[in-house]
């Protein structure tokens, strides 16, 4: 799995915790966890075509999200960064095998194929049950001043 | 995940129905599955070091299963092939952001992390509840005819 996927979870939870109505740039959300502002804002590009965020253009623009956190799992942002497919990815070698079809779809009928989906589908579920308001609730009991202190440097990160 | 899965997977099976006490090289198996033979190689290398396999040298050498199929969990294999890391691998760019620090580990305070940790861990629990016995099992009932054309397929193979 990608960096870009600890990068998106942060941000959508940074950008929860920004003043109410302010969007951010990727440059500054960059700025804040010191990572390269461009590659994030390819994954932030990637929340908004998953409409998990939007963003705005011009001297006040930036990022915002586009739902509530309840609204967003973590599957969703796994989803949006990695995409759809599995990370097991049959390639149904089974084709050039004895008694191999090249028009069976092994997807289907390989019990290999089948029993890592049955794998997968165990994790996409614990993915489906998270979501960003779960992690976000658990932080701010955790961590009680995280939300001030992100409020606070996103407003004092000077605006690039 | 890489397609060495797949293939790892799969030569196991195919081993466990090769004629008692016969080793296979891995051009055979890779004739067997039309796969590129030193990559494979590679995969089944991997399958030794973590005794899943046997490999012996000679004119009769080849891999062999180093165990029942009963002893071996699909999460086993993956292991071997994909190292035991986690798929999302948790950098800690909390590190950098404010009040983030240099000494904390991350994996174990971070609330994103641990989110992702558990889905991961649902993951992990399916692929070891399932060995490759059980796959084999299910592939001989619902594809009676395997076993046999596997084991005339192995033995008529010409010996690369």
């Amino acid at each position: 799995m990608s960096e870009g996927v600890e990068w998106a979870l942060h941000s959508c939870l940074t950008l929860s915790w920004a003043e109410p109505g302010q969007a951010v740039t990727a440059t500054k959300l960059a700025a804040f966890y010191d990572l390269p502002a461009a590659y994030l804002n390819k994954q932030l590009q990637a929340l908004v075509r998953a409409e998990i965020l939007t963003s705005t253009s011009g001297p006040r623009g930036g990022f915002r999200l586009a739902r509530d956190l309840k609204q967003i799992t973590l599957m969703d942002v796994v989803a949006a960064i990695e995409g759809p497919q599995d990370a097991f990815r049959c390639q149904g070698i089974l084709r050039a095998a004895p008694g191999g079809d090249p028009e069976t779809d092994y997807l289907k009928t390989c019990v290999v194929s089948q029993a890592m989906a049955r794998a997968e589908l165990a994790w996409r579920r614990e993915l489906a049950a998270q979501t960003l308001a779960d992690i976000r609730d658990t932080v701010e009991s955790r961590f009680p001043r995280t939300p001030e202190s992100t409020r606070h440097r996103l407003t004092n990160l000077r605006r690039p």
